[in-house]
């Protein structure tokens, strides 16, 4: 019996780029929580846990922060064997049963401000046999949004992307759009931002877009909280607030593929649920006023735009 | 161009049985209203609605009242074509494409005081060419419970069950337990009542036996909102009781068979989410304290039991 604590990356079987991939992103975590302190004032909690099957992860969550009612950054790298349907359909070519190995940073922050929106980012990398390809996005869920902010955000992103490669942004941002879609209310989640699965264009360029992406979120979020944490609200605009979340809820637990194959294959509910809200309320067959703000959210923010043109 | 109301039957196309049965549950939906706002002191809403392949439903629903912070008692008699993967699962002999008629009342019930239950309650009566089969069941969800109250519930459900068939309380009983679980949590919704499909023991008395049930569901249920209803609670009561409902909203999206295909069926949005809480919240990776009467919930009433027994 060891009394030394175990580093989450240990008995993790990867290639040498998957596992300084792994790295890298662990170390993303810390400079995400770290950024995301500054603004909040409270330090976010840790819990690291690991998998039977080799690898684990480390959640960090945040409760009742003066600027984050709720935020969860986590962290995991992990083997598995059997393929998640949704990989298999991807690549029918591949065994059902080969080995397979993720890693990825995801991300979610409830701000108490009605007027700050909620983010989601993620990057996640994954490799089976000689086969890799990367994946990520961010988005944005505004209750009473700023123009402003919607395009710094999604200008910032582009700007990013375009580095790259000119051609993502017009990939990633409809992507998006799509992804992030409640079918059911035939309404979108929120503003959209960019979302990508499936790349292959290279390992290293790979790594160095979503890490360029871990700093791009920052930059493309965290001005929205410094210009909208201290505006006054109402219980009312709260109010809004958690019936709004509720559509987040709905989508998460209805439709998002993450949350979905994370429940079914038995990952750690606590992690995988703790993209959700800390208070929601459902109200039946809720119409806001026609002139109001709480209307004007979905006749003019959430039907997709080209916010990078604005 | 008619400037009549149109009754929610109208154009529905159904058996002479089919058709006294959905007029036996909009009966038993008034009676259900009535006897809760006897309860409660609130009248419930009223919205009709119709399908454009024929029939409608009228959904009743009730928030903020004095004793249930969110109510919905909601009546549907609808035709369609094409029928539910669930239901081509237990009748493959059927074409895909085969018109049917389904009628059937759904109650929820989220109260305020933490020390009344919920409750969920259904009857359905379901036809397709010369098949027919009806389905149901009641379930309750405590969150500070009492062992008298399970016991009543249990019961009188048993009762009213051996007075048809002595084999449906012991099939239905467990079939309840094992449908309202979270796999992901490992945990049961709450501490059950019955659950069953399929049931095709006659028409005439699949009929008696489903109305039955709305009797014995008030018979169930009423007398722990009265014995509850005026107990003192604290606010960390009420916060757990908002934390749990938590897993019933869980247990409605990425479970509940009704939910699902109503959402996947475009059914009516507002209706088929009314059985969502009022006021939830997800807290991370919470557990209670060894002793307390939260964890009691978990350890001592989850396990499916013999309630009758005790």
């Amino acid at each position: 019996m060891t009394t030394q604590p175990q580093h989450p990356l240990d008995r993790v079987q990867a290639s040498p780029h998957g596992l300084r991939t792994a790295q890298a992103l662990m170390e993303q975590q810390r400079v995400l929580c770290e950024t995301l302190t500054g603004l909040d004032g409270q330090v976010f909690g840790s819990d690291s846990w690991r998998k039977p099957e080799g690898g684990g992860g480390v959640s960090r969550v945040l409760e009742e922060g003066r600027v984050f009612e709720k935020g969860g950054v986590l962290f995991s790298a992990i083997n598995g064997s059997g393929l998640p349907p949704v990989v298999l359909k991807e690549h029918p070519d591949l065994p059902p049963t080969t080995p397979f190995f993720a890693t990825g940073v995801s991300l979610i922050l409830h701000p108490v401000n009605p007027f700050v929106p909620t983010v989601h980012f993620n990057v996640r990398y994954f490799e089976v046999g000689p086969v890799y390809w990367y994946g990520g996005g961010m988005d944005l869920t505004p209750y009473y949004p700023f123009q402003e902010d919607c395009v710094h955000f999604h200008r910032t992103i582009k700007a990013s992307c375009d580095r790259f490669d000119t051609g993502y942004y017009p990939r990633f941002k409809p992507w998006c759009d799509s992804y992030f879609y409640l079918k059911h209310r035939q309404e979108p989640r929120g503003i959209g931002g960019i979302f990508f699965n499936y790349l292959k264009d290279g390992q290293e360029p790979g790594l160095n877009f979503i890490l360029e992406l871990c700093a791009t979120f920052l930059r493309a979020y965290a001005p929205l909280v410094e210009r909208r944490r201290e505006l006054p609200f109402t219980q009312a605009q709260r109010d809004f607030q958690a019936y709004r979340r509720g559509r987040y809820v709905e989508f998460n637990l209805i439709y998002d593929q993450g949350t979905l194959f994370g429940l079914q294959a038995g990952g750690r509910v606590e992690s995988i649920l703790a993209s959700l809200p800390p208070q929601v309320r459902w109200r039946y067959d809720y119409q806001p006023a026609p002139e109001s703000p709480e209307a004007a959210l979905t006749r003019d923010f959430l039907p997709p735009r080209d916010w990078v043109a604005l």
